[in-house]
């Protein structure tokens, strides 16, 4: 049994209940989608990559990592090709409000009091917010006001310098590096297995008009779901991403949770 | 990349696509919880099993396996010790429902007719004939009428014969087999780093009365959180019951999902 | 007017509210469903049921009993037949839950602090939890925290020796007792004018396999509706079934409720 | 067994089935509440009255009475006292409508396709309507555009000559007629045993500003919780009412669904 | 900038903020619809009318007044014709009282203590009392215990001496004003130039039985969708009823949120 | 009456009848909030500019205007300045999606098929979708396939070189132009009296670390509430803006409804 896991579900409960009580150990949730990642990548690209994030944070700060969300919001035209693609399986938004919401509640209730939203599938953020709310409100309600929650999805960790090193012919925005150099990058990385690049399609980068159109038009998306190449991705370019992602992500929550260098090693 | 895995979500979307198509494969989706399981287990058991399970009669079948349900339904305490543990996180029932009738939507508007939830936490039980129903329901709406669930609990598939090698001191029910032998020689056997059976408690099998109490009453668990004692689970008896059950699913979704040999060697 | 009555909806609201103040008199609330039980007996058995053994036992103990629920959830074909039948009338899943969830706050705020649910409906069972988790949970956040419910379902309180006399050639569980010998010898006892036994079909018990198949397929249910034949039904065993399963639910409430002799006495 | 009943659930379902197939034979809904009506009344005046006037019309057409909706919507100050009483329970207003479009739905289900709700609790009207518009809704999204729904309240049927006679010293609006002459007569008429009018409060007519405020003020209704005396209340003037009324439900049902004095007569 | 309007979105936050603290300031929220109102008037005459009502009272007792409710509740046959209308625009019952609770917590999250509703059309009645009533539930979940809120329709004010001088040939009911003498003669005053009174349909008064039929019958409402005539408007008779609900409102409020004539003047 | 109105809810319904029946002629519905916008501005900023965005536009091309939404979903920190300023008045996330849902249905249920959401309120967005999609579902249940929705932001058509114009220190991106140089010189523009942009609090741009924490942390905000300093809007920055934005807006519906100049001539 491993005692020494990061991931909460692999615990025993009295070796949980150790770990959490007194509220200063954070748990952190990944969040991700079954979304279709082009000819090259599988389905649960954004479920892979913010449990890889989670974990590695998590064992740097003495964190604990809840099992993922597996299934996400609509994909969208704009930044995931859109749902209409087969094998993209996604909830209504109050699905997914309500699903976080309850977990959120049930980490509170066992007295964790920080948590981290770790997300992996952009079109979540967009009931994330509501989920939280709706937690902390209720939360409030039964008395409990200290709980805080940090939302935040990896690539925005990626600085200017690693841009550049990544991108060398210019980058063209989050929106359209669906399937495409980061993701392929990091899974490449970490899971050479599940990607095969040569079946990645290239195609010019994905444009779209400044504004939506429902029910959503295929002929929008590039006919292999990608929204931008990944034929520059490598396994270095995913080292890149992972250091700088990974050092943003645990800054950013040592800052938040009040974590002392000396807390973190006494885990 | 791996073309020949089970798993829906490992697959590239245009091979996703080429094994849906017609809608003869069908697909499982396993259920499970974050809960307790006492000293000596994680608590992500019910998410392990089942989805073993469901890979297991999936390579039988040809049939594929969908990302796995995390959390699951409150524990109740004369199945599962009660909600009130530490580590035990639980959705409310309409966000389960609601969770499931839009993922079982989103594969019928794959394609898919046949879809079998594969569970492994009871209390899920309540809420999945919910979701199922409204579903179907909702997809008759779309004008489609041939989808076909099948729910089932791989336990259900133990026959007499089997219970008798694994229990020769008597069978006192699958109610407080949580955290019990069954779970546990199953767990030996597939996830043997996740089982410490030294920090198994031993205690008289959990006694109830004929009705139940809410608030639960934590003094009604044993404080270990099982309900009977694992201590004589074993390897071996993991596969008596891995054997007796994947066979028993794999005859029932043969059966009700009109397979043939043919089909099935065709695959 | 009937001052004496059990019967909590039979009182002006005066004489309620002296029975209720300061919280020990629990209240009883049957919960039935509209619902085939076979060609033999009337469609109510769920709603007359459990309040007969309402009504019993709050006479015994001093309680009262709430106006039954008449609509319950979907009948399921492994206990009930299936919902495909004419006349089988329900609820979905939420519509119960918050129902349920209403009331019992209704009562709370009236100053009652032990409530009962007298199951009439298998299936109901599955929301019953759920809507009292809810109600629980809400009823904390306006500050009331002492309140306890009694989940009970008639059935579980024969016990080995009556089964033994009422089924002297083996008794195959409680699944299939829908519209069979436990119902139909309650009722040709109770209200014998409602039951036509010369009308009940003989045939074998229903036998199901090890999982469940939505949409329903109705040839799993015996043509009757009901899942055993109840022609060996007979008022005498509807007295033995009577006495055993209302000093149980008397015994039950009054070790929950911390009845003593003498407070019973004293109403 | 009473194959000749009018109510529904008194029925074995084959009996049942031959009643509505065909869908011409009309159900009969009551909805109620449990709501105080002063010291002289149960609380459950609002089931039994519209109980009654359906078990009358459906007699008189030869139409069917479902079971009553037992709660319902929360008491109002100006029409029914106000929801501050101890014994009042009512339900949400989600819940109301959400089981009323349940049950609206499963009797055309059943092939049933006209559909009475006979009210007798002034404050569920505001329900009532959503949930027949939702499940006509949803009725249609099955393909079923047949179902038509008759909504009233019985009270609406008292003509000018009637009031002339049971208000001789004037009439003051249906408003404070809660607990009043009106309900207290058709008690006195059909439920005698319920009534205690030795127990009535006398009390001016109650009075109201042309306004609502909330929470509401109990100051503002009558201590007894009646709105007007029920003292002149008297078994002829029950008749008076329960002819009136009935006469006029009848006269309604025959015209909207289209019956034949003939087609009455076969049934 | 307007920092002496009474519209509080026309105010700067720091303005509004200096307003409402104390919690004294009482908000009047509008609550209109989207609601056809024949060949003479535009469709939006139930925000117009409340949100004029509601700035005149502000005024004059030193209150706030909320954004307008645009669209409302589902307009009924017997008071507004009917929601088959082109043009007609409503809500569901549950997004009305939801919305509606929101914006009341929020009012009150800012420190308002005094609400009122000026409600502009008839439907909307039913689903204020939910929305208000969910809405000072959870502000108590929250702590908050002493918001109090007064619901209106302005019609309601018009006094009997008013009714003989506008309806000198009889008055027969408000229910039928739809679209007719009261509504056409306010606009007439206050928005001569969103009226055409020439385009007016000159009809008997609109007759109904005493019951409802869904669906509705549109054969019951005159072709005009008014179901009385406007003919009679007059600006004049505007004057009236403008003074006279005015002043009702002005009077209502000055008692209900305890207003000194010092305090008003103080503003 | 303004029979050439584009305000759709200024029209008698049987003109509005005439202008949509064929479902050629668009609906645009502006979605706005009740949001702080700093010292200078008021708290409808966001219901007054799509508003006028949308009158343009359905001038030029011949389409309605329905009635804005004058509350949207809750304020976000590093767009709004967050949800805790007084003033700012939200939605939840379902009570905004229902509500949208509704009305596009109602929309579609008159037989327009071409509908325009013009968002003033960036929160809006995240639920914009959602409702959208559920009307879509919806409307297909109800055999309507043909709805077409398009959704846009107008800030979205602001073109590279009006960007240069208006920000010639450099732009830093929309999100902190919340109560910015964008919002301010459409105000100065369109309502100047409601503008004070002598009160505006000169700051520098806000600055937010990648990642989102609740509750949100007032101090992250200017104490202001803008994100960036309005200072140096003007009327004449106001005109370059209003009229790439238009001309950006009135292309797209051009394009996306398949307007012919001969069509919009007709109108």
């Amino acid at each position: 049994m491993i005692s020494d896991t990061v991931f909460a579900a692999e615990l025993a409960w009295p070796d949980y209940q150790r770990r959490v009580q007194g509220g200063a150990v954070p748990i952190l949730i990944p969040l991700g989608s079954m979304e279709q990642h082009g000819h090259h990548m599988p389905m649960h690209v954004d479920v892979l990559l913010p449990t890889e994030f989670a974990r590695r944070a998590a064992s740097e700060i003495g964190a604990l990592v809840a099992p993922p969300f597996t299934y996400g919001y609509k994909s969208q035209q704009k930044s995931g090709g859109g749902n209409f693609f087969p094998g993209t399986t996604s909830l209504d938004g109050v699905s997914l409000i309500n699903a976080l919401k309850d977990v959120v509640k049930e980490f509170a209730r066992h007295g964790i009091r920080n948590i981290c939203i770790v997300n992996g599938h952009f079109e979540n953020s967009w009931f994330i917010v509501e989920g939280i709310d709706l937690a902390l409100r209720e939360l409030k309600w039964s008395g409990i006001n200290d709980v805080k929650v940090v939302v935040l999805s990896y690539w925005d960790f990626v600085d200017q310098a690693s841009i550049e090193k990544i991108y060398p012919d210019g980058f063209l925005g989050w929106d359209i590096e669906h399937g495409g150099v980061l993701e392929t990058s990091l899974m490449l990385l970490l899971h050479p297995n599940l990607v095969s690049l040569q079946n990645a399609v290239e195609h010019a980068p994905a444009t779209f008009p400044p504004y939506d159109v429902y029910p959503s038009k295929p002929e929008w998306t590039p006919a292999s779901g990608t929204l931008s190449s990944p034929k520059e991705a490598t396994a270095e370019k995913g080292e890149i991403l992972l250091e700088v992602c990974t050092r943003g992500i645990v800054a950013a929550l040592r800052k938040e949770f009040n974590f002392e260098g000396d807390v973190v090693a006494a885990e």
